[in-house]
């Protein structure tokens, strides 16, 4: 069996070393190096191919209540993983498998493979391991959820998305496309909104940012949606959400998956609130992991269109452990085209 | 048959004559005599007792989307009405019948009684006429409806009901007392506080008005909800929702019922829509007239509360057809207690 010494001996880290006042900051992270322990009975060592940056990890610094526990300070970043097994003290785990993970913001980690969910093995036969980052991964399945379990679009329907270009907003769209609505992505910048109509098949797009007042917003929204809006996929949140609800039918359900505008603490002003009664929306927050159990239906389907071709992803790509804290960065700016993810080796 | 000549010639009425800029003012109204027609086939005359003031009468003054028709200029405000049959010429309505329908602000309604929905006999014998606009009425079956359908309480849950003393508010906490909850309302002042504790029998409830920052009310609802909140009937909506969202437990069920906060156009600064995803919260309005078939297991439970004394309403009553619109801007503005009714006719 390898050892450390074979391999590698330094394991590079992203530690998070002080909470946002505010904006997060390049300054809450700082780079360390640890040797790689010797691999204890039951434990596989993964060398990461990807590191994974979501939103959902902005929520992880603050220490205030939040739908997970904080990330602690000192210790590595949280974050999904791919990676290849480089040495394996475990019968199910082989050197050389590709395996999805919760490895974290480091080159390598080892990890306790019984402990249930932690590694799964993976096949790059047909999908690239990237992929199980995104379209086929917690922001595909994600999108999958929140669309079919809340949203719930009948065909012929109208379903907004915000963040359209992104992981989650990407495959949304194309879901509810596949399910017969009408989709309208809302999107920032021209570049994006074209490949949301252009590559993803979206059948409209609203650049937020050339209609940057909420007037604006609403005029190109209205011309987006003759119908009215029934779904509504956020991610976003503010007062972009805020406008979709003037847009609402009756009986619009809204599934609340991220709300960026929030992470930096400032208030939401909510000019249409009126609408939960009026228009009897129901509005509802969901979390991936809280539904494991409809993870293999979401899995299934997600794969079988990538594999297929018919489910279409864009991946931003920076390189890099270091680069990890200015992708993230980034990444809550908008900066991102696709999937953002760090790739850590080949 | 009777005529009108032996009845009573005359009908006042009033009128809405012009819709609010901002908030609702007795200007809005006119009051108008009217001669009452002659029966024609299948129609009642009833002599109202009670009108009945309710909130949702506010949204139909504005012109704008709501959850249904505005209230057309020139005519009869729209409302809940109980009376008494004077004329009929309808099989299934005898002079001297109590019945129930929306006759709107006159003293008197001719009423098409084969139109669905217009008008039903009720008894008198255990429960008092006024109680079919309350507790066994629409407030109740709203009441009950929001809180079973949306809000779900499980027993040892914590429910909080905002305008704890109102029509709606106090049977609310009763039912969701009956069903095992722990139970916090939200009223304005002392004596109503009082009241919704001492003979409501809630188990704690927040004067707003002596907390009036957001600070000092969440302190205060942090007292009265040692272990969160996991239902929410909203009667309010504004900064006083805004507050409850932060004391609100992982999967909490909020139905909005009234958003009386923003009838008048005000925003909602919402500071705690985060929590909407950091606690999954599922939020959702409903119409009490949209589940029609859900009224006759709601009157049936409410009806049997009432008539053997196990529910407990309040009204205050305003005397003559005039009287209505002030007392229908004090009750915009929370000076009712309970059920705010005007008295017609003995």
């Amino acid at each position: 069996m390898p050892t450390k010494d074979c391999i590698m001996t330094v394991n590079k880290q992203i530690i998070l070393d002080s909470r946002p006042e505010g904006a997060a900051s390049t300054k809450n992270f700082v780079l360390r190096e640890q040797a790689i322990p010797d691999l204890r009975d039951g434990q596989v060592l993964v060398r990461h191919l990807f590191l994974s940056l979501d939103p959902y990890m902005r929520g992880r610094m603050n220490a205030g209540k939040s739908y997970a526990q904080a990330q602690a300070l000192g210790e590595v970043m949280i974050g999904g993983t791919v990676g290849v097994v480089e040495a394996s003290n475990h019968a199910r785990f082989k050197v050389g498998d590709t395996v999805v993970g919760m490895g974290g913001w480091q080159t390598h980690s080892v990890v306790d493979a019984d402990a249930p969910g932690m590694l799964r093995t993976v096949s790059t036969a047909h999908i690239p391991a990237s992929a199980y980052l995104g379209a086929v991964g917690m922001p595909g399945v994600t999108a999958w959820m929140g669309l079919t379990q809340i949203c719930e679009p009948k065909s012929g329907e109208t379903v907004v998305v915000t963040a359209a270009s992104g992981a989650v907003g990407s495959v949304v769209g194309q879901l509810a496309k596949a399910r017969g609505c009408r989709v309208v992505g809302i999107a920032g910048g021209e570049e994006k909104c074209a490949y949301v109509t252009d590559t993803l098949g979206f059948d409209a797009c609203i650049d937020y940012k050339a209609n940057a007042d909420s007037k604006s917003l609403y005029g190109a929204l209205k011309a987006a949606t003759p119908d009215g809006v029934d779904g509504l996929f956020e991610n976003v949140g503010g007062p972009i959400m805020d406008t979709v609800l003037a847009r609402t039918n009756p009986f619009a359900r809204i599934a609340v998956c991220g709300l960026i505008a929030g992470y930096d603490g400032a208030p939401h002003p909510m000019e249409n609130a009126a609408m939960i009664l009026v228009n009897r929306l129901k509005i509802q927050g969901f979390i991936v992991s809280e539904r494991m159990d409809l993870w293999p239906q979401a899995l299934g389907e997600l794969g079988e269109l990538v594999a297929g071709g018919k489910l279409t992803y864009r991946e931003t790509i920076a390189t890099g452990l270091e680069s990890a804290p200015e992708a993230f960065l980034g990444l809550l700016k908008g900066k991102n085209f696709g999937k953002q993810l760090v790739k850590l080796s080949d």
